[in-house]
This record gives structure tokens, sequence and C-alpha cells, in this order.
């Protein structure tokens, strides 16, 4: 284990903190370990430790390479503060990859985790970024004005620029955040829906705003004994998205980063049937067929009209046909087939 | 312990079945035990036993009364369903008052629990009914449209009808539901948010719809193992809104109905500053001199214009007087002037 | 669910409580259910409601079929009291045969779980019952003297029954009881291991005795936050040995009754290599070369001499086989010539 | 946060490694932490890199100072190997005192936790060291020969040193460890209790040897899913002993070195009554009302003869006259007047 610190701007004071462990020795065939680049907050004035070492420390100790990022802050200057922040963000993303081998990161995962400020700093890289981390922890974060407006000009709005690229997020918060209201949260989560983006949320009962992991030496302020909970649901929401990290390597991924295709740039049976009945193009005629076969499985278990129409706009192509008996061969030809038409979305 | 089950109307075969633990007696001072009414679901055409048991056993675990309402379901009028579900469950709760000396209910502390379309008839509980619940369970509830209409017609939607005497509500659901959309519960919790009330909500990655209490013997689906955490996950969030259920009855409780005073009937400290500085009232003066140090506090910190005028949206006078050192007594005496003024909301 | 009760004596007082839940219907492939016989606590001179409810509560939770049995006590003659208490074990596992089918019991699946005398009554179904259940918890349970000989005159020792058919066990106290002294658990693990059985066994650094199932609500006393832990891992315990329970049946077990061969009825790889070597039937030389490959491949690895004598203790014919890379087919085929040989012990 | 190694004996190639995390500035009152020892395994012939950093990080996360000790091994001689790494750990201790003040150390707290021959030397820490750690944590530790002896020769057997000053232990370990048999764990749980020491032990089911903190990514051998509890299980017990790490410093503590007062060093209320019936001084003068009126409230409850004999051996003198209804202001005059007499053991 060694603790080393990179300045990458000496002039805006912005470092990077590395945390990182050994591989390969003892620890066998783990030759890299997933990442985490972690974003304290502070409303843009400054970097917070109390939401620095303890969050890397938690990955560190679930086999993380832990990164620290102390990006650009001001106090004063809130006119020219942007974009930063978000560069130099960038910027750590390079300097981890020039060093991936040497400090053995897995460049395929490595996920974000921000608070507050460093929340909407997080939310921006998931979703503006030139380096999208695999996944993004955003915790209490800043996302809607005026708590925007308040902690710099001119920053972005996170929930615009949600798009087909965007991470696979993980959000919590409490629900009597008084520094950041607990909608900011919620709206993040129904831009990612709104564009098919994974996520998980936790809004704990109450805690505040600012209580980092939740650890008791960490906070005055009464906090439910369920806000420590999100370390280790993080912890498991990543093992989700990247597969479990074992001693052998990483199983296979439970999630993938949309909950289904209709936002995706070409069709497929991942597609819900009703998107697929929108098209214009002659993907309704290849499917035709398949469509008739999933009207009629839904007739048979009593939906039609609406309710048809209903469960048509929430199921994929692919499970409607599970359900009518459809064999897997003729589903990955489907899918083959859907492929070649662009998504109208 | 006795099972029960009671017909409620026989003619549209509402049932409350009773799971009843004893009191006194060797658990001695416990003379009473919380509540708990599970409303399974089912799209209001049938009422699924999979979310019926397994959701009253892990609260009869918990040391409850356990309830579990059959209310009124129809697969074919969906005309003239509404309103007797909600009907059943004003019965069955003053079949529980009526009852509560003999089954030993502490009837300040009944919860409900609905599942699905069950979920929605706890919403409309803790939003419509003449008998509200201490705290209502939400499970991947049904609260928007078209999902509500799909279950039956003129459904209310139940994020109209948040108003302050509307329940603290403990959410869940998962992500990837394709049954009921997941921005039913992000647009409940938006709602209670609107109106200042007290919830939890937790939004798992993946367990589609229907996982009930999230145990393995009961899905066959794939779900996540976070899922089961909102089982004791609720136990706790009822512990904050009722006080923990302890040998020699209830601690203090930990969460109160609202998260401020800003949606209350009468103005107090617990309102923000913002909206104490919005009344147009004699409140302003009462606590003139008041305002002008949270002013001074808030300047003495660096906030002065709009970060000055966002904390105090965010902050409540008690919060601001406490910073600003003002005395406990003082901070009462203000508490009682300001109970004089009718809340301008 | 239902919750009968069925008098197994009426005279001593014996009664069998059973809290059944449904299958089939919507639990689909879920046609039985595994079972947990509890065994109140109470010294022999009564049965516990407090450990009765609680606990047939906490496994009906899990989706067991659940069952309290009222064994005889006496708070007088506690000279005859023997062995009742073990026949109405005996009784109320035969009423559970008989009723099987109708309650749908998986009959290779029931468990014993008891308190304190009660205790003692499971580790004695464990050691000494003609039906053995296929797994035993045992909660603060009174083992020695002279806390058994309190109980009742001539009561077992369940330490000195312990024998090759003794159900894997699941053992939990508190450190600080001052009722049954900490060493009857510990005591009764050490027999378990003497003999090669699985257990698993928790003692928390205080609780005293009687927790329970450590719920609030049922303790008056202070216990450690850890107490509680001991009902949801008790429950994976038997999810280990009995495969998980999900809807579509039970996986594989995880843990068998022992913990080698060593112990079992004929000789197997699974039998370490040093009690092999102490064998002096023909069993030694038809694994000659395999015992020379073994010592090459400790030799190999630095032990010689005393270390690979512990070693060969310690490690499986099996293990020590698969680090000298022996073919699988090879390995199949000693544990073949093996079984010919009984074990001498 | 920072990481750096100190060579303690160069010649040896003893080194202490410190994991350290601010104090004051942002963290307000935290002005100390406390602090862990790490002690790897590796039979006294190397110090495991798995149970050194994963250790340490578990610890940092909790907000300890972390430091890991590599102390003396050798795979060659084992015949002078001893006593220094004892030595070493003592040197440790001290080095960690001068260095308290800039370490931001909290002396008063400072635990070992030592995996397999860590164990047997954390053990040995906690009952034989100059510098008694305020708590040790033991992982499946080598206690018992033959283990003890194949690790190095004339190793101190830690339960023969079990003495009024031991301190409390956490011990974990598998059933099934087939490096480090089983027993080791529960015999020196035994000579803990045998001296009234408070411990706390789990013995999870399956999970072999040298799983250090149980996560996937060290282990490729099986192991329970309860394996990992242990970590914040030890950080639980540890703020039992210490009272609880918040914020504001530390709650009181939750369970003391022994469990009752029958081997200190002077006499006390927390004595057993049978401790002090059993002692010849004048003790039992003093006391005389007392010991009348216990046996008074004991017949009262039904307890004469043998079953009064037996509690009086198990529960204190303070207990039995709370039962009594003694009047605390007594309590406290008796617990005065036996100060004045010696124990005789």
């Amino acid at each position: 284990m060694k603790a080393i610190t990179i300045s990458l701007h000496k002039d805006r004071n912005v470092t990077l903190t590395a945390l990182l462990q050994e591989t390969g020795g003892e620890y066998g065939e783990l030759k890299t370990r997933p990442a985490i680049i972690v974003l304290p907050g502070g409303g843009y004035s400054m970097c917070s430790d109390r939401e620095a070492d303890p969050a890397a420390l938690a990955y560190a100790k679930a086999g993380f390479q832990a990164f620290i990022l102390r990006y650009t802050v001001s106090k004063e200057d809130k006119e020219h503060l942007w974009p930063y922040p978000i560069q130099d963000y960038e910027d750590a993303y390079e300097v981890i990859r020039s060093n991936a081998q040497e400090w053995a990161v897995d460049m395929e995962r490595i996920a974000v985790c921000g608070f507050s400020a460093g929340g909407h700093l997080a939310a921006c890289a998931a979703t503006l970024a030139a380096n999208r981390p695999s996944a993004a922890i955003l915790g209490y974060p800043a996302i809607l004005p005026p708590v925007v407006d308040v902690c710099a000009k001119r920053l972005p709005y996170p929930c615009e620029h949600v798009d087909e690229k965007t991470s696979p997020c993980f959000i919590f918060a409490a629900r009597d955040d008084n520094v950041v209201n607990v909608k900011s949260s919620t709206a993040f989560a129904d831009a990612l829906e709104a564009k098919g983006v994974n996520y998980e949320m936790h809004v704990y009962s109450y805690g505040g705003h600012g209580f980092s992991t939740g650890e008791a030496c960490l906070n005055t302020a009464p906090l439910s004994q369920r806000v420590q909970n999100w370390v280790s649901d993080s912890v498991g929401f990543l093992s989700e998205v990247w597969g479990s990290f074992t001693a052998s390597g990483f199983t296979k991924p439970r999630i993938g980063r949309t909950v289904n295709g209709d936002h995706d740039a070409y069709l497929s049976v991942r597609c819900t049937v009703g998107h697929l009945e929108r098209q214009t193009s002659g993907a309704r005629a290849a499917i035709a067929d398949e469509l008739a076969a999933v009207d009629a499985v839904l007739a048979a278990q009593g939906y039609t009209g609406e309710a048809a129409d209903y469960l048509k706009n929430m199921f994929t192509l692919q499970t409607l046909l599970a359900m009518a008996g459809t064999p897997v061969n003729r589903i990955l030809a489907l899918d083959n087939a859907l492929a070649a038409f662009k998504n109208e979305e």
C-alpha cells in the first residue's frame, strides 16, 4: 500500500492523491484493480476533507485503487470557475490512464464518487466528459437550480445532458437535506429514466447534508442508522455493473448501461414492442409475424386494447416473444435483422 | 399466536386476516403492539398470495400485529370497482379499532404496506382516507397514468391528493420494473416533497415487478441482492416515525410527519426563514430582530445576496437562530409568538 | 397461512402449534417447504412464550413451515421428567411426518431450534433421537453440569452422545450469560469437532440469558446490537446445509454433515492422509503410490518431518492429491478403492 | 491521509507501516483517533500481504489510525525466533507512543489484530506483553500445540498465560480450517472464560484458513457469505470496549475487561455471591445481612438447595441485591466495605 499525491495544476491547487494496493505476488491472478475517483464536495469553494479520505478508504477496503481529485475551486471568483473542474477530471483520468500499468488500474472499471458540488462534477463526468466513467456514485448531488447557480456561475445542469453514453448512476441523499433539496436527486434519476439509463437510488429518512460515509466519527448532526448502508450498497451496485471482483477476475455483469434498447443507436429485440411499432422504417415489416404473435399471446392472457398497448410499451420484444414460446434461435435472427435499422427515437 | 380471518363483505369477497401475538404475561409491560395492514397487489384484478403472507410474516417477526386485507377486486368490471377498495380499507381500520383492546393493537401505530395496485391503495389511504395510517409502505406502487388507468377506471391519482395530513411514506421499487414504471415512485416522492412530507425511498438496480419481500423462494426472475433490504429498512423507518419498539414501550420518535413547518396550519420556528419573510401578516414584524440577526450571522460566514437568500429558503428559523447563538428560551418564546399567525402557504 | 394447535399428550399438556403457509398456486414449483421445530426454554419447568412465537415467526418469514413444540415440563417433579421431553420430540416429528403431504413439509429438511433447556432438548434430538433433525439451532443451550442437573434429574449430557449421525449445529450464546455459563456452548462445539461434525457458533459480547431473537421489544436487559444477527445467520447456515431455498427448489448444499471423512463408516479420499496412514488394514497398500506422491509434493514445498506430519493430519487425501496434480479420474478411482475398507477410528 | 513505513530492526527486516488520517480542522473535536496494529500471519515464516493492507484498510475505513507490523520471521531458523516477534510488538507500541501526538493516536484505545501466527502473536500481546493492547482481534489464531510448535520452537502457549490483565478478545475462525484446527479458538475462549475475561467469538461454517477480510477478491477457496461479517462485527466489539467513536469523542463503554469481579485483586459487589461465600477473610461477616437477604429472595422465588447454590455461583451480589430491592446507596456502601478485602481466588 502506498499513498502518493501528484500536483496536476499547481496554479489552481489541483492534486490527485492515489491510495494504491499491490497486485500479483500473493494476490495471484489479481493483476489489476478497479478504481474510484473521489470528488469531495464544498460548494466549489473548497474540497472537503471529510468527503475525501473516508470515501477513498471505503473503496480501498473493497480492493479498489482509490484516487482523490482535489479539483479547481474558488470562494471568490465564481464567474470563471467552470469549466476548470471538469477539465481537472479529464486530466486526472488521463494521468490514471498513463500510469495504469504501474498503478495496476483496470481502465474498464473506473467509477467516480462525488459529494454535493463534487456530485455535480461527478454527474457532469457521467454526462458530458470525454472520458466517461463506467459508473458514477452521486452523494446528495447538486443538480438543479438554484443550488447549482449558488455554487458557481455557468455550471451545466446535468439533467439536460443525459445522453446515450451516460454512465449508470448510484444516487443517495437524505430526505431532510437543507442545503441541496432532495429533488436534485430525484430529478436526476428521472432524467436517467427518460433516456433508459440504469440507476439505483436511496433517499434516507434523515441525515441532512454532508454526512459523507455516515460514520459516527464524522457526523455531529443526527442521521438515520441506514445512511451508512450506501457505502456497501454502492460497492454492490458496482459489482453488478462490472461483475463481481473475485480473486480470479470479474464475473459476468448483471446490469448493462440501459434498461432496454429503446435509446440505442440501432434497433434490437431489447426494444419494447411499442417502440418498435412506432418505427416508420422497414423494421415493422421485418417483424410483422412476431408482432402478430405478441398480440396473440397478450390476447390469450386477457390483455387487449389499452391494457395490451400498455404492456407493449413496457415489455421488450425479447420478453414477449419468450412468453410466446418463440425459439431462442429465431429471437437471435430477429435481433440480427433489427440491427440493420437505425433507431428513430 | 393465532391466525383468524374475518369476512368484511361476503358479496365482494373482502376479508381481513389477522396474525395476532400475545401481550402481557411473559411480555411484561408490552401490553399493545403496533400493527401493519398489508394490501397485496394484483392490478385490482386479484389479491396476490405472494404479497400477502410473506409481508405479514415479515412484520409479525418484528413484533407487529399483522393484518392482510383482501380488498374488492374485479377482472371484469373495471368501471365500478372504485371506491370499494378504499372503503374496504376504512372498514378494516374500523374493525381493528373495534377490536383494538382484544387484539392488543396500539391504535397510534398502524401502518399500511401495499404492493403494486395495493401500493396505489396504500397511497390513497395515506392521502385520502378518513383513517390515515401513521405511515405507509409503498412497494413498486402504481401511482401515475397510464398504469393506474389500466388497473381500473376512475382511480384517483395519489400525487394530486397529497395534503397536510398525508402519512410519512417508505417507497421502494426496482429500476427495471417493466409493469409499473419507476417514475410512479419518484413522482410520488416529489409530491410528498412539495408538501414537506417526510419519506424514505429505495430504488434498487434490478428486480423487475412483484418481487414481494425479495426472498429467493418467492422469485424466479433475477433480482439484486439488495432488494431484500427493504423489509428491515422499512421496520427501521417505522421505528423512527413511531419511536423504537422496546419491551417497556416506545422511545421518542426521530422524525415527524413533515420536514419543516412551511406547510403547517400555523407558523413556527420550524418554518424556513424565507417562508417567514414571505408572509404578509404581522409575523415578520414579530420576528424582525431575529431576521436581522439571521442576516448578520449569514453575512459573517460570507453569505450575502443570492447565497444568503438561498440558505434562508432552506434553513429553518430555529436552525439559523441556533447558529446565531440565540438562547433556547428566546427561541421558544418566538415559537409561541409565531403560533398566533396562520400560515400563508 | 393458518395457525393450528394439536394436543399431543393432554395429561402432560404437550402441544404442537403449526404455522403453515401455502404452496403451489401462485407459488408455482414450490410444492413443499422446509420446516423448523421450535423448542422454547424454561429450565424444564415451563415453556417460555418469549422463545416460542418470535422464533417461529422468524423462520416463517424465511418461508418455513414453523412448529412450536410445548414439551413436557414440571416445576415440582424433577425426578421423573426425563425422558418425556425427548419422547415428545419424537412424537411431534412423527405427527409432522404423518401430515407431511397435507402440511407441505419437506421431510428432508426439518431443523430444530431450541433455547436454554430447549437447547438441551434440541441437542438431545441431534445426538440421541431416532428422528435426527437435519440441523439443530441451539440458543444458549444447557449442555454441561451443573446447569443440566439443576434443570431436572437424570438428563443426558449431550456432549457424551455426539456420534456419527449427529446433526450439524448452529450454536449461539452471550459471553455474559449468568444462567447457563457460556462453556456449555463451547464444550458442545468441541464435542462436535471431536467427531468431525460441522457447526457454526456465535458467542456475542453481552446479552445475558434468554434474549430469544434479540428483538428490542422482547428484552429489558442490555444486549449487544449483534445479538439479533443469529436469526438471519442461522437461516444462512441452513441454506448451506440444505442448499438455498429458491422458487424452483433447493440448490446444491454447501456443507455436509462432517468436515472430512475421518469419522465415516468406510474410508474415502475425504479422509486426512494421517488418518489413512494410521489404518492397519490393506488400505495403506491400496494407496501406497499416492502416499508417496503426497510426501513428494509436501517436500517440494519445504514441508518435511514434523511439519509434513502435521499437515498430513490436517489435509485430506483429496486435497493433497489435487495439489500434487493427480487427475480427477484417478482420485475417483481411489475413492472407490478405499470404500472397500472399514474405517478404524 | 498518508502512508509511511518505518524500519524498526533493519537486520531482522522489521517494519511498521502507518496509514494515518487527519484530525482537527474539518474533523472538529476529533483530535485523536483509536488505533489498530495489524499482525499478518504466515506461520512465523513470512508476513502475508493478504492479511496486511486489507485488514489495515478495514479499520482505517472505520476512522482508525492503522498500523501494520511486519515482525521478525524466519523460514530457516525456527530455534531462535522467539521472543523477537513479541519484542517487535513492544517496540512498535513504544514507537506509536513516542509519536502519539504527531500521529494523533488515542493511547487508551489501541487494539491488535492478528491472523494465524499473527493471531498467536496478538494473543501473546494480550496475555504477556508489558504493553497490553486494550483489545485483541484474533483471526484463526494458532494457540494450541501442535500447530504452535510447527510455527517455531519455544513459542508460548497463550492459554497458559491468561491473567487478570488480559485484554478482551474478539476471536473468529472457520469450522473447516485445515491448517489451524478450530479448537485453537475455542480453547482460548475457554481460557479467557476461566479468568472471567470478556470475549466475543464467531466460528463460521466454512472458509478454511487464511481468508483475511473474506473479500471475494482475496479468496479463491469457497467461503461462507457470513465470513465477511467479522470485520464490521469486530469494529462493533471495539465500540463496546471503548465506547462508540463519535465526532465529539467516545461514549461510555458497554463492556469492561471482565464479566464479573471474581478475578479482581479486591472484592466488590461485582463478585458472585458464591465466590463471596467462599472467602475465608472477614468479608463474609461484613455482608452477612445481605447474604441472608439473598437467600430469602431466592427462596421466595422457589430456589433452595442446589438450585439456590447454582444461582449464587452465577449471579453477582449486585444483581441479587437489586432483585431483593436493596437501595443503590446501600449497594455502594457494601462495595466500599468489600474493597477492603483481598480476593482469595
